[in-house]
C-alpha cells in the first residue's frame, strides 16, 4: 500500500473516532471503492465496519459492498432492516448481486430475492442457474441493445436514456425481435459516423461469441486473445442472453492462475485470501494431499526395503548416500516439464494432437539436459565427493549414467502425464503434478538399485 | 479451436493454393486479427507467410502484425521494402511499434526508425528509454487529451477529429498547458451529461495514477483492484506522459503468472510459448537450476555419509528405507506453504509486515497437519509396512514424530523465505520455491538422523 493511501486511511480512522462524519464522507467521496473496502476490512473491527457502511454516502455503498469479503457482507445483509437492503440491492449491479448470493447461505438469499423488485429477481434467478465454472455464470443482463433500423442518432438517445444502470455502454449489441445476435457496434463507431446514418450499416457482423455454458477459462482466453471490453454471450438458439465485461475477465485470469499454482503445490484451492483463512480452513486444504503423498511415498520405502540387503553389501553401503540426490534431481526434472507443460495447457498453446511433437522435444531436451547434468555429476563426484566418502570410480560412473537415464524418464513422465490427464478431461494441474513426484520417485530408486547392484552387487 | 474457425481455415488455405485471392480477401475482412495471425503461425510456412501478409487487406495487416510471432514478424520486415514497412508502422499504434522494437536486432530497429515519421519517431524514442517491467514501457502515448474550459460539445468534436488514431478514447484526459494531470472524463459521463456543461464540471478529479517507473506487475494489480479501462502514467512532476491500457494489463497478468509458475518449478522464465520454444532454448532455460539443485544435493549426500556407520548399526539398516518417504513428506509439506506465500505476495495480499501473523498461522497449521499425518504414518508403520519390512514399535514411534517435526519445521522454512526473500527485494518464486526443497531435505535428514541414533544408536 503505498504512503498516500496510508495517510488517508489514518485521516478515515481519525474522523470516526472523533465521530466528525461529516469531514468523514468529504473524504469519502475522493476514494475508489476498492479502497474504501480495503479500509473497512483491514482497520475497523466487526462493529465498526457496520457503523461505517452506514456512513457511506449512497452512491458509494454498494460499490463497495462488492469489493468487501463474503464474510462482512454476510454480517453486514444480517445487520440490515428490509428497506436498507432493498436500497442496497437496487444499486448494484446484476451480475455482483449474483456472485453475492452464490456465497451466502439460504436464508440470506431468500432475503435478497425477496427484497429485490420482480425483474431484477427473474434475471438474478435466470443468471444462478449457471453452473459455477461456465460463461453464464460471470455474465450480466444489463446490456445495452439496440435495433438494426436506428439511426445514430436514436441509438445515441437510447444510450443517454438507459445507459445509467449498463455495466458498459461502449460496446452495443443489435438484435432482431426475437433476441437474435446481428451485430455489436461500439460508441467509437458511432462517434466516427454521421448522425444520420444507421446501425446496420456500421455495425460488425462478424461477431465473436461466447455460450452460456463455455468454460469461463476459455471465456479468460479468448479477451486476452481479442483485446475485447466486453463480449456478448449467446444461447443455443442463437439468442443474446448477456454480456461478459473484460473486469470479471480479468477476475477470472487471476484466480485460474491461483488455483493451478495451488493444485501444483499439492493444495486444494481456495478463494479467500491467506490472511483471512482459518487455520483450520488451511488444514483442510492441505491435510488430504500431504496425507495421499505420504501414503504413496510407501512405494519408495518398498522399494528400498526389497533391495536392502543387496545395497547394503556394496561399497560398504556407500550407494545409500546418493539416492536423495538422484530422486530430488530426477524430481526436479520432472516438474520442470510437468509445470511447463501444465501452463501451455492452461494457456492453449499445447492440445493432445500436439503429443508426438512434445515427446520428440522432451525427449531432445532431457537427452541434452540428461548429459550435462550426468558429467557435471560424475566430475563432482570423482573430485569432491571422494574427499568425504568412499566414491571409487565406478561408483561415480554407476550413479552418474543413473541420472542421465532418471532424467529421460522423468521428462517423459513429466510431460505424458498432463497430456493424458487433459485427454481423459480430468485436471492437469491437479493429476499431474503431486502424483508425479511419487511416480519419478519410484522409478528412479528401481533404476538405481537394479542397475547398481546388477554392475557391483 | 473450435470446428467454425477449422472450415474457415481450411477455406483459406484452398483460396491460397487456387490463387483465389478475391475470395481470399472477402474471407479476411470477417476474421479478427489474432485468429488471422493464428493462421498464419500454424498453416503456413516461411515462404507462404510472406506471400499471406502481402495479400492482407492494408487496414487488417498492422492489427494481425502485432498478433504473430517475433521469428515471423522479423522476417516480414527484412523482407518488406522502405515503403512496405512505412505503411505498416504508421498504422499501428505507438506501444505495439515499441513492443516489436524491442524484440529486434539493432539492424532492423534502424529501419524501423527511419522510416516512421518524425513526430512518432520522438515518441518511440522516449518509450524505449523505460526498463522491461516498468509501466512506462507498457504505456502509449495516443490519449485524448481535453481542456478543462472545453464543453462536452467541443470535446465530443475533438474526439470525432482526432479519436481514430488514439488506443482508446472512452477516457479522456484532461490536462493544463503544462500537461499537467487534472482530471479524467469518460465518454459515458459525456454522453449523460448536457452538450454545453463544461469538462471541468464533470470531470474526476480523483485521479488513480500510474508511476513511469512503478513495477507493471503493480499496475496489473492496481487494474484487477479498480476495474479501469485505462490508466494514466505521470511523470515526477505531475505531468501526464501517457496511458495504460486494460488489454496490456491482462498480458501483464498472464505473463507474470506464467513467469511465477516457471521460477518455482525451476525454468528460467521464457517468452516464447512452448512449442516455439527450441531444444536448445528448453535446454538453457532448464541446464542452471538442475544443475544448481543437483549441486546442492551434495549436503543430503554429506549428511547420510556422516551418519552412515551409525545408521547402519541400527535395526540392520532399515531405518533408510523411510528416509524418500521423510524427505518427500517434509519437501511437500514445506512447497505447500511456500508457493501459498508466493502467490499471495504476488497479488499484494501479504506483505513482510505480516510476518509474525503468517508464521503464528503456519505454526498452528503445521502442529495440526503434523500431527494428523504423524499418527496416520504410525498406523500405516505398525499395521502395513511391518508387514514386509522389519518396523518394530519403536521405529514406528520415531519415524512418525519425526515426520511431525519435519513437517512443522518445513511449514516455518516455507513461510520465511519468501517473506525474507521479498524484504531484500529478491524474487520469491526465484528464492523461496527451488532452494526451499534443498535446505528442507537436509534438516529432516539431519533431524532423522540424530534423533534416531540418540534414541537407538
Amino acid at each position: 500500500m503505498n504512503r498516500e493511501l496510508q495517510t488517508i486511511f489514518e485521516k478515515l480512522s481519525f474522523c470516526l473516532e472523533t465521530r466528525k462524519f461529516a469531514d468523514l464522507r468529504i473524504i469519502l467521496l475522493d476514494l475508489e471503492p476498492a479502497d474504501i473496502a480495503g479500509f473497512m476490512e483491514n482497520n475497523l473491527d466487526e462493529k465498526e465496519q457496520l457503523v461505517f457502511f452506514r456512513l457511506l454516502p449512497k452512491e458509494l455503498a454498494s460499490d463497495v459492498f462488492v469489493n468487501i469479503e463474503t464474510d462482512t457482507q454476510e454480517r453486514i445483509i444480517r445487520a440490515f432492516t428490509d428497506k436498507e437492503l432493498k436500497a442496497l440491492i437496487d444499486d448494484m449491479f446484476l451480475d455482483d448481486t449474483v456472485d453475492v448470493i452464490e456465497e451466502m447461505p439460504a436464508n440470506v438469499v431468500k432475503r435478497i430475492l425477496k427484497n429485490s423488485d420482480p425483474e431484477n429477481r427473474k434475471q438474478i434467478n435466470e443468471l444462478l442457474v449457471y453452473p459455477d465454472d461456465s460463461a453464464g455464470s460471470i455474465m450480466t443482463t444489463e446490456y445495452v441493445s439496440l435495433s438494426a433500423t436506428m439511426s445514430v442518432e436514436s441509438a445515441f438517445e437510447k444510450i443517454r436514456r438507459t445507459g445509467v444502470n449498463k455495466e458498459t455502454i461502449y460496446t452495443c449489441y443489435v438484435t432482431d425481435r426475437r433476441k437474435r445476435l446481428l451485430g455489436v457496434v461500439t460508441v467509437r463507431d458511432m462517434l466516427l459516423a454521421n448522425n444520420q446514418d444507421l446501425i446496420a450499416d456500421i455495425m460488425d457482423t462478424n461477431v465473436i461469441t461466447l455460450k452460456t455454458m463455455e468454460d469461463k477459462e476459455q471465456v479468460a482466453l479468448k479477451f486476452s486473445k481479442y483485446d475485447f471490453i466486453a463480449m456478448p454471450v449467446i444461447d443455443k438458439e442463437g439468442c443474446l442472453v448477456g454480456i461478459v465485461t473484460i473486469d470479471d475477465a480479468v477476475d477470472v485470469i487471476q484466480e485460474e492462475a491461483t488455483e493451478d499454482i495451488q493444485k501444483m503445490a499439492a493444495v486444494l484451492p481456495s478463494e479467500k485470501p491467506y490472511l483471512k483463512q482459518s487455520v483450520w480452513s488451511i488444514w483442510k486444504a492441505r491435510a488430504p494431499w500431504l496425507l495421499l503423498l505420504m501414503i504413496s511415498a510407501t512405494f519408495t520405502s518398498m522399494v528400498l526395503s526389497y533391495y536392502e540387503t543387496n545395497l547394503a553389501l556394496i561399497a560398504g553401503g556407500a550407494l545409500y548416500a546418493f539416492v536423495p540426490m538422484l530422486m530430488g534431481t530426477a524430481g526436479n526434472a520432472g516438474n520442470q516439464t510437468s509445470v511447463t507443460v501444465i501452463r501451455a495447457l492452461a494457456l492453449g498453446e499445447v492440445q493432445f494432437k500436439n503429443l508426438f511433437k512434445v515427446i520428440l522435444k522432451e525427449l531432445l531436451a532431457s537427452l541434452l539436459l540428461g548429459l550435462t547434468v550426468g558429467i557435471v555429476c560424475f566430475l563432482k563426484l570423482w573430485l569432491i565427493d571422494s574427499l568425504y566418502n568412499a566414491v571409487t570410480i565406478e561408483i561415480a560412473v554407476i550413479v552418474s549414467s543413473v541420472l542421465v537415464l532418471a532424467i529421460v524418464m522423468a521428462k517423459l513422465v513429466g510431460c505424458l502425464l498432463p497430456l493424458v490427464a487433459k485427454k481423459f478431461k480430468l485436471d492437469p494441474a491437479v493429476v499431474a503434478s503431486p502424483f508425479m513426484t511419487t511416480i519419478v520417485d519410484v522409478l528412479s530408486l528401481i533404476i538405481y538399485c537394479t542397475i547398481s547392484i546388477a554392475l557391483l552387487g
